[in-house]
């Protein structure tokens, strides 16, 4: 026997409930039944994305809301600047290249958030530059960029902020209409607690005025389609009518709890493994500006990264992630997002324990654990 | 209580054994455990499909998969020829557009298959054109188009033959590489008895060499990357995990199954359909050249066909489906594709019979039925 643990920072852990609702019997997705399920999951959304505008549900992974946010925006040649801080900062770049705009690359170290004043130097330098791509939690890092001051910086300018808030929508605040952020996208398989299937992506009025002269062609990532098809309860092109499904179920968990409250808990799970983490010695991937959703920390040396993570996934039954291009096999990351609790956190910082004795690597029983077990009660009366 | 009946040409109704396979706890997709589900999946696509080539499989709607028929095989200005006999059709003629295609507009009449003969015409007058794009199965008349007369003309000019076969492949032969089909998509929530969110693009050794110099900008929909992926048991971006868990279940129920024996059941709920509607008086709407994967009915004069779906669907629980653009409120679509089988379809029709003597067009009960019945008999020993 050996249970499994899914702490991937996505697809993460479906509650029973969302599981449930996708094993009903399939419905069509023109009848009033279906309509109220979509009405009231895309209601949820602008509660989860603190949003009056609407929330597309698109059927594709992440990056397609990702392409659409350019394709819809943008004209071949425009000028945009793109913060390359991970692997999914680069993806920004790599769209927005591969639909003919102009990319200024701000590179950031792996694991560092950008500074601020770097994105104002480079927008008084390039006055046509239209957009700043960026990553609110960069995935492969988990830094967290600093989206509040950057949205300070576009505000008055002709110059979107666009925000793939794919590991953080649900994760820690990120109040896209107070901050001025004009385009914000996510994906089911996050803090939405479904599996991968599912794009969201929402626009400021300033975003809109964009979209009505952006010429990128574009055809089943339509913004402005969905937006009149959202409008009458349904979408373009046929729905993941499962996963929406799915989805109202999972958003009416989170307002259940209320989004406060989630933002809490993913901080008390991240403090409690930097907790741990300290108690065992691991240096963290990003100790300045660390994302909520994953922390990454350093594999000690002499333990081969790679070779840790298949042990705790096939002999553990613990998943949880490497690292990507220049850190693979140097790094872990354990993740908070989505249906996550206390009991979660401690048995991956227990297995990690087991695992890193049996590697060699000798670390006393319980320690890091007991120090994340004394953040974790704080979420006890 | 009311029991509900999904006789609609997708979303079909999904097996059990899928819907299970689908409410398993989320794995990871960058896991041996998952690329196995994967695999499988891939292998049992390229038997539906009947071709040697690989079954690229998206997370997205069957347009997503038509959409990157022509971004990865085009460049702008490229021409091509359309055939437009119904909205999917249109499509086709839509999507090259909005990438800068000219498309030559072949107009076939709702209901009516297209004369190869016409398609010969239009190659002979127009040799620059490099693709002839098509439905196998024109859902929305309930047509199917001559594929394989289409792809004799095709095989031997520098010019593809792309298949819409989302409510085709598993409906009916249509053997790709045997035919020469260049490019053959579908989707989850036809024949594969899927819940949408799943598209698959197959893609012929001619295409592939068009793929080489095609320069419309694509970034999600990137069949090379695909490819590249697919050949290591995973996607560019995240696959839509439980819809694939689903499809491995899915695909092994039609293989058990035999392909033969699927186009066999859905020949005779075919036949049986329109034995019920020679019965009952009705006028089919596409007499000469019907697809397998539903049966289009002209509503009886005097029956308002709007009503008649609402009735069927909120009062008796049988979801059929009505008509799109200029065929709304005039006819009636009863599916056959999927997990269909003999009492679908005699439920079907006895519930049309119902509904008409209740709208006061009054037909004998069981005439319908009984007709079905004669033929549904074959399907026993």
């Amino acid at each position: 026997m050996k249970k499994k643990y899914l702490l991937a920072p996505g697809p993460t852990p479906v509650p029973e409930r969302a599981l449930l609702a996708m094993a009903a019997p399939m419905i069509h997705h023109r009848t009033p039944q279906f309509s109220a399920i979509f009405r009231e999951a895309a209601d949820l959304l602008k509660y989860v994305f603190q949003t009056q505008q609407d929330v597309l549900i698109l059927a594709a992974s992440g990056t397609g809301a990702m392409e659409g946010s350019i394709v819809n925006l943008y004209s071949p040649g425009d000028e945009v600047i793109v913060v390359n801080g991970g692997k999914f900062g680069e993806r920004w770049g790599k769209i927005s290249e591969a639909y003919g705009l102009k990319v200024h690359w701000i590179t950031v170290e792996w694991g560092k958030a950008v500074d601020p004043a770097v994105i104002k130097k480079a927008l008084d330098e390039n006055p046509n530059v239209k957009g700043v791509l960026v990553q609110a939690s960069e995935t492969s890092t988990t830094a967290a960029h600093p989206i509040k001051e950057l949205a300070a910086l576009t505000k008055d300018r002709n110059c979107l902020l666009i925000v793939d808030g794919i590991t953080a929508v649900g994760v820690f605040d990120l109040p896209m209409d107070e901050w001025g952020i004009d385009v914000l996208v996510s994906g089911s398989q996050k803090a939405f607690m479904l599996p991968p299937g599912l794009a969201f992506a929402a626009l400021s009025e300033k975003a809109w005025k964009f979209q009505e002269t952006a010429k990128c062609p574009k055809f089943y990532f339509d913004f402005k389609k969905e937006r009149k098809n959202l409008k009458d309860n349904t979408t373009a092109y046929t729905p993941a009518v499962s996963l929406i499904t799915g989805l109202r179920e999972a958003l009416m968990q989170i307002k259940e709890e209320g989004l406060e409250n989630v933002f809490k808990r993913h901080d008390r799970l991240a403090r409690a493994t930097k907790a741990a983490a300290a108690a065992l010695d691991l240096k963290l991937l990003a100790p300045e500006s660390p994302s909520n959703a994953a922390t990454g920390v350093f594999v000690p040396e002499g333990v081969d990264g790679g070779k840790l993570v298949k042990y705790l996934r096939d002999e553990m039954g613990v998943t949880l992630a490497g690292g990507q291009d220049h850190l693979k096999g140097k790094i872990l990351r354990i993740a908070h997002l989505g249906y996550v609790d206390t009991f979660d956190i401690l048995t991956s910082i227990a297995a990690i324990e087991i695992a890193f004795n049996k590697f060699g690597h000798k670390v006393p029983y319980g320690k890091g654990v007991g120090a994340a077990q004394e953040i974790l009660a704080e979420g006890y009366k």
